[in-house]
Formats: structure tokens, sequence, C-alpha cells
């Protein structure tokens, strides 16, 4: 099928569509810091939601790190979800807003798996000014109160998806 | 990077590994029987899980319908976890048994974003025989008991991903 018309409901977030790389920052009271790679990309099948499929590397030797697949869904003016699942064994439902190229989501569910770690909140922050679209996860898990854990600032990719 | 090799842990479910297309049938108690045209697909990147990216399409025009996304944990002998999302607004988290190239999942959690759906419990059997990857969805849901909604049988493809 050749590539569909945007639906109208996500014309507020098309500013997100395209594939973006760069490097990230993780930090956390349990963990040592560390940088990684990361590509995220946005696409659209049509329909009122935009898929959202991210993945990290390892900066030195490229091997696969954190990934995370899910649905950003536009649901009123200004207002937005984001569902999606990590191979952690962890799901995050968020909710929040819209407004300037700027989605804040507060998570309303993290599910996670009989097997994952206790993450028990989530807070996502989405920005994007000219080319580049940054981001700062911040979380509550493993007993810690909300606190910084990842940040990244990526850059709009124009050559095909790899 | 070049294809990884297979982790360990995933051994047990390489029978899911690769494309599977083919047609689908729905029903509920509340909704009209349909028909679905359905790819699957269960990759890996050398880690201990897999992939799962899965689309339905309306069998006369084409047009998407469902879709889904998430990963397939093995996490003990016999033992596999399911995490995904989808873009109605809902994540699963299924944990069940691995036997004999069939696998037997029940929810422990079902997410639902503050706009979606009320689904409250989801079970999941997936089997391989020879070519053909079959398997049933159960659900409770919009206040009904646990009841058959999806069933379908896809066969393996061998040309690239579409």
């Amino acid at each position: 099928m050749n590539q569909p018309e945007l639906h109208p409901a996500v014309e507020p977030v098309r500013f997100l569509l395209g594939r973006w790389r760069g490097e990230g920052r993780g930090e956390y009271p349990s963990i040592e810091p560390f940088g990684y790679g990361e590509e995220i990309e946005f696409s659209h099948n049509g329909r009122p939601f935009l898929f959202y499929v991210q993945k990290t590397w390892n900066l030195s030797d490229g091997y696969p790190m954190h990934s995370e697949a899910g649905y950003l869904r536009p649901v009123a003016v200004g207002s937005v979800e984001l569902v999606l699942a990590q191979p952690s064994g962890i799901t995050e439902i968020l909710a929040g807003t819209l407004a300037d190229s700027r989605i804040e989501l507060a998570s309303t569910l993290v599910g996670v798996s009989p097997t994952a770690k206790p993450v028990t909140a989530v807070k996502r922050v989405i920005t994007v000014a000219g080319s580049t679209l940054s981001y700062q996860l911040d979380m509550a898990a493993v007993g810690r109160d909300m606190s910084i854990h990842l940040q990244a600032d990526l850059e709009r990719q124009l050559d095909p998806a790899v």
C-alpha cells in the first residue's frame, strides 16, 4: 500500500514524524552514569495514532541495549497518550499535554511482568526544536523516588531507515 | 550491524522466528463477526528476547486495522512472558508456558489508557505446526466474561518483509 495521507487527528504531532538519531546519557541513584547511541522513529499508517519504535546501543561496540515500541495517541486538543512495551518486561501508559512542539507525559500505569524490575512511575518530556528532538525521562523504580534517568538529543535523519 | 547469533535463552522459541502471513476471524458477544488479513514478525537482535510486531488489514480494501508490538521473553525452562502495546491504548503483560511449539499465556495485567475501552483479561495460545502459525485470543472486555475474540492461521513467508 502506498503511504496514506496523515489522519487529521495526528496533524498536531506531525512534527515528530521521521527518524531521529543521536546520543543520550543515563543515570540513576542506584547505577553508574552511562552514555548510549539511540535511534527513534515515529511513523503513521493513516490511522489516528503514530507508531513509535526506539532502540539504543553501546557507543563503544554498537551492541544493542534498550529498546521500546508503542503508539502515540492524540486524544483531544492539546491532549495525548503514549502506550509502549519494553523487552525488560515493562509496559507504560502515559497521558499528558501537547503544546508548541512540547509533549509532557506522566504515567497513569506502569506494568511489570512477574520477573521484571519494579518500576512504579515514569515521566517523559519530548520537545522538538528545529532539527533536534530532545527528551528527558524521569522514573521512580527499585524503591527510589522520582529521579532523572535518561536525557538525549537526537537529530532528524534524512536518509532511509536502517 | 550484521545479524547477531541467537541468544541461547531464545533457542526454545526459535520456531517463531520469521514473518507469517494469512487470515484471521474475529468475533465477540458485542460485535458482528469479521475477517482480516494479518502479518506477524518475530525477530531478534542477539539479546534474550524476541521482537514481536503484528498488523492486520481489511480484506476488501487493504486498509490497516489492528496492530500491536512488543517482546516475547523466555524467563525459565518452559516459561515465557509476553509484553505488548496496542494503538487502541491498551498494554498487555502475559505469562505462561512453552512446550512442543505451543505457547499458552494468560494476562497478569491489562493496562488501559484513560480513553481506551475496558479490557480486563486476555488469554493467548500460539502454536506452530509445520509452516503454519496459529493463534487464538480470548478476552474479557466491556463487561463480558472471557470469550473467544480472534483466531488466525498464518503461513511462514520466505520473501523479504514488506
